[in-house]
C-alpha cells in the first residue's frame, strides 16, 4: 500500500474544499494504476490523523468517492478500490484511421452570400479605449444584486421547478412584473398574456419577422435605420422601401404613399432615439402611423429599447399605449438597464400573437434561463431597477451634455451633430475627413470606434457614426477626445 | 417640516439595507407631496440622530438620493428637494381615446396552421408526480456551485468585458474549455474554433436546419424520431423521408436505398439512445453511415446529447471523431448536466460550418450569456462537472435498474420494454390498456404522465411513453408505481 500521507498533499489555503482535495489525489492515485482495484484504503479516522484534518472530511471525501463509483465499502471488511472502475472511455469504432486533422471545410455545401450577412461585432480590447455604438456603463449596473439574488433564488427549494423546463413565453412572474411595470410608466393596457419574454430585443425582432413575414413581403424601414433590424428582415426574404427620416423621425407622408402603391406587411419603428440618427417621433406622427396601420392593416414593429433613456423632457407615450386595433408590436430590451450579455428583452403584443411566437420560439432554444428572469422579476419589485434607472439617467445626461461640449470645443466645424433628447450615442457627420480613415488611424493610436460602413445603405454613404458617451466617464472622454483630435 | 422619524420606519431585521429604507420613505414624501420642492432636508447627524442609525447610513441614503436626482446639495446651505423632480411619466399621446382593454387580437392576419406547431410543454406541478420524457434530477445539479462562481466572477475586473457583447460563436473560454473536454473524452479532433456555444442542443438543431435547408430538400430522420427535431425541419420547408428503427438504431440499407433514389441533404440520428427508443447505434452502422455521407454528400447531424449518461458498457466513440471528409455536425448539450433551464449547448463542426451559423446566430439572439458560459468553464476547468457526471452515471444506473424492476414486478404483461444502455427514460409500450386513457386516470390520480401522442408519426400509433426514471429516487419510482398500477 502506497503511504497516504506522502500522495495526498493538503493544501488548506487553496479555493478547492479539503475533502475534495482528497477526492481528487485518490483518483490520480488509481488512474495511474498506484492504487489497484481491490486495494484496501485506510480507515476514515486513521487516515484523518495521517493528514492531520477533521475526520468528517475523510468521511465526506469517501462518501463522494462511493457516489462517483471508485471505492465500496463491505460491511465489517473497510473499504476497497471498486473492483469495476468507471473510468468512461469511448468504445473505438472498428474501421477507418483515426481522424488526426479535423476536416478544414464541409463535403456538403453552405449557401454563400444569403441575403443579409451581419457584419462581425466589435469586440472590446482592454489595451484601447473604445467609443462604442451607444452602450450602457457595465460599472454602474447592479449586477452584485443580480447574481446575489439568483443565488438566494437558487437555494430556495420553492423556486426549484424553475431549474426545470418551463414554458416558452417566459416565466409568469417576470411577465407579470413586467406588465405591472409597463402599464405604471407606459401606460400599456395590458396584462401578463400580452408579454413574452425574449432574449433581448433582437430575438422579438426575429420572432416577429419569421412569424410575420413571407418571401416578396413589402416592409417599411427608415433610410436609415437599424441595420440588424434590416438585415434581419432581409434574411425572411422581404423587399425593403427605406423612407426619408428627418429631425422628427421617418416621414409619415412617404409611408402614406407607399401604402396607395404597394401592400405593406411591417414597418418598423424606434420612436425614442431612431437608430442611427437619435431623432425622436413625435406625438403627431404617431397618431398618424396607427391610423395609418388600421387602414392598410400593416403590423407597426415599435423598438422602444431606449424608452428609459430620455434626458430632456419626459418620454413620449409609446404607440402600443393607444393602439386600439392590434396593430402594434412592442419590443424592449432590459440588455441596456441591465449588462447587453443578460440577454432578456421582451414582446408586448396581442395574444394570439404572443402564442404564435412563442411557439416559434420552441424550435429555436425552447424558453429563457427561468432563474434569472425570476431574479431580475425581483429586480424589479424591490425597487433595484427603478432605482438603477434614475441614477444612470442622471448620470448619462451629464456625460451626453460633456461629450457635445468636447465635440464642439475640440472638433469644431469638423464634425456636425444634433444634442440628442435621449438615448447613449450622438450621431455624428465627420464634415472634412474620410471616417474609414479616422478609424483605422485611431485604432493605431489606442482608439476603437466606428468607420460607419453598418449605418451606410448601398446608395448613401453618411460618413457619419454613432459615437457612445454613456459608458466613458468625463475623464474617459477627454481621453478618447484627445486621441480623436490627432486623427483628423 | 414634516417630523422625520414619524415616516421614517426603520425595520432593522428587514431583507432591505437600511439606508435604502431611508431612501424610499423619503421618496414616498416627495410624491405624496408631503416633501415639496425646494424644502430643506435635515442635516445628516441630525437625521441619524432622531432615527437612531450611524450617520453614515444617512450619508449614503444622501447619496443615492442624489444620484437618482431627487434631491440637491447647496454648499453651505444644506440639502432640499430638488425644483424639478425627476418623475419620468410619459407625454401624452394628444389625440385618441385611451385605450382600457387592450386588443384581443391583431388586425394583420397571422399565418395559421404552419408546418409543425409544436405541442405545449408539460409543465411540472406542484401537487402532482410526474413522470417526465427523460430529465434529469435537479436535486443533484451543483447549481450551488455555478451559482457562486458566477457571483465570484462578477466581482472581478477582468472579466468586467464579458458584460459587454461578444461573439456570437460563444466566449473563447468556454469553446477552448469544451474542446479540451470533448478531445479527451470523446475522441474528438478539435480545437476551439471547431465549437460553437448554442442554447440547448436544440438552437443547434435549429441553425443547422435554417442554414442547409430551402423548402423541399430531402430529410432523413427514424421512424419514430426525436419530434423537436422533425418538426424543425419541417418549419425549413424540408421533406422528411422517415426510414425504419429496429433495436440497434436506424436502418442502414434503407437510408442507402434512398440516397439512390433521391437527393439527401440530411440526415437526423441520435446515437446514443435514439429518441424516442432508447436504443445505441452500433459501431459498425456509424462506419457505413460515415461512408453514405462521404459518398451521397450530405450532412449527417449527430444529436449525442445523451453521451455522457451511458450505464451498461463504454459509450460509442462519436461519428464526429472518425469524420475524415467534414460531413458531421455533432450537437451536444450541458442541459442535461446541468438544469435543463440553464440553456448551454453546443455544436461541433468544420470551422466554415460554424463561421457561417454564428452569423446566423446573430440575428436570432446575438450571442449567449458570457458570464454565465465562463462560470461553466471554470466547473469543467476544476472537475465540478466531472465529478458531477460520474456520480449521477451511477445514482441513474441504480435508478433505471429499479424502475425497470418497478414495471416488472408491477404491471407484468401489460407493459413491454428493453432495459436501456444509457439516457434517462424506459420505452414502454402499453400492451392492453389505451395510454392517453391511463393519463388522464393518472393526471385525476396524482401523477403527471405522457399520453404518447408526441411520439407517434400519423401513420403509426405506438400506444407508448417514454418514462423518466433519472429524475425520481426510489421511493418516488414506487409511488408514481402505485398510482400507475392502479390506471391500467
Amino acid at each position: 500500500m502506497p503511504s497516504f500521507k506522502d500522495f495526498i498533499q493538503i493544501d488548506k489555503g487553496a479555493d478547492i474544499a479539503i475533502y475534495l482535495q482528497v477526492v481528487n489525489a485518490i483518483i490520480q492515485q488509481i488512474r495511474r494504476g498506484q492504487l489497484r482495484s481491490g486495494s484496501k484504503l485506510p480507515g476514515s479516522r486513521e487516515l484523518a490523523e495521517a493528514l492531520t484534518v477533521h475526520r468528517k472530511t475523510i468521511v465526506a471525501a469517501y462518501d463522494e468517492l462511493m457516489a462517483q463509483g471508485w471505492i465500496e465499502m463491505i460491511p465489517r471488511k473497510g473499504t476497497f478500490v471498486m473492483q469495476d472502475l468507471p473510468e468512461i472511455k469511448p468504445k473505438k469504432l472498428k474501421q477507418g484511421e483515426p481522424v488526426l486533422l479535423y476536416p478544414e471545410k464541409t463535403i456538403f455545401a453552405i449557401p454563400e452570400n444569403r441575403p443579409g450577412a451581419f457584419p462581425d461585432p466589435v469586440i472590446p480590447d482592454s489595451t484601447r479605449l473604445i467609443i462604442n455604438d451607444g452602450f450602457p456603463d457595465t460599472r454602474l449596473v447592479p449586477n452584485e444584486l443580480l447574481l446575489r439574488e439568483l443565488r438566494s433564488l437558487g437555494r430556495q427549494t420553492a423556486f426549484r421547478k424553475y431549474h426545470m423546463y418551463g414554458r416558452p413565453e417566459g416565466t409568469d412572474y417576470l411577465r407579470e412584473t413586467l406588465a405591472g411595470f409597463l402599464r405604471e410608466t407606459r401606460g400599456l393596457p395590458i396584462s401578463a398574456a400580452n408579454v413574452m419574454i425574449t432574449r433581448g430585443a433582437q430575438m422579438g425582432i426575429y420572432l416577429t419577422a419569421q412569424l410575420l413575414l413571407k418571401p416578396g413581403d413589402q416592409v417599411i424601414v427608415g433610410e436609415s435605420s437599424y441595420f440588424a433590424a434590416t438585415l434581419t428582415f432581409q434574411q425572411a426574404g422581404a423587399h425593403i422601401n427605406r423612407v426619408p427620416v428627418d429631425e422628427f423621425g421617418i416621414d409619415i407622408d412617404v409611408v402614406e404613399q407607399l401604402c396607395e402603391k404597394k401592400r405593406i406587411r411591417l414597418l418598423y419603428v424606434i420612436p425614442h432615439h431612431h437608430h442611427p440618427t437619435t431623432v425622436t417621433l413625435p406625438p403627431e406622427r404617431r397618431i398618424r402611423l396607427l391610423e395609418l396601420a388600421a387602414t392598410y392593416k400593416f403590423a407597426i414593429v415599435e423598438d422602444d429599447y431606449d424608452y428609459d433613456f430620455h434626458y430632456t423632457s419626459n418620454p413620449v407615450q409609446p404607440m402600443a399605449s393607444l393602439d386600439h386595433h392590434g396593430s402594434v408590436i412592442y419590443i424592449g430590451t432590459l440588455s441596456k438597464t441591465l449588462v447587453p450579455a443578460v440577454r432578456v428583452g421582451f414582446i408586448v403584443a396581442p395574444e394570439n400573437f404572443v402564442r404564435a411566437v412563442a411557439n416559434l420560439r420552441m424550435a429555436i432554444d425552447r424558453q429563457g434561463d427561468s432563474m434569472m428572469e425570476i431574479a431580475i422579476a425581483e429586480l424589479y419589485r424591490n425597487g433595484t431597477i427603478g432605482r438603477h434607472i434614475r441614477k444612470v439617467v442622471n448620470l448619462y445626461r451629464e456625460r451626453r451634455d460633456h461629450f457635445c461640449a468636447l465635440l464642439t470645443d475640440r472638433l469644431g466645424e469638423r464634425v456636425s451633430f444634433k444634442i440628442p433628447d435621449g438615448g447613449m450615442a450622438i450621431w455624428t457627420k465627420f464634415t472634412d475627413s474620410d471616417l474609414r480613415q479616422v478609424s483605422v488611424k485611431a485604432y493605431q493610436k489606442g482608439l476603437i470606434m466606428s468607420d460607419g460602413q453598418r449605418y451606410n445603405t448601398g446608395q448613401t454613404n453618411y460618413n457619419s457614426a454613432r459615437l457612445g458617451f454613456a459608458s466613458l466617464t468625463l475623464s474617459e472622454q477627454g481621453k478618447a477626445m484627445d486621441i480623436l483630435v490627432n486623427c483628423l
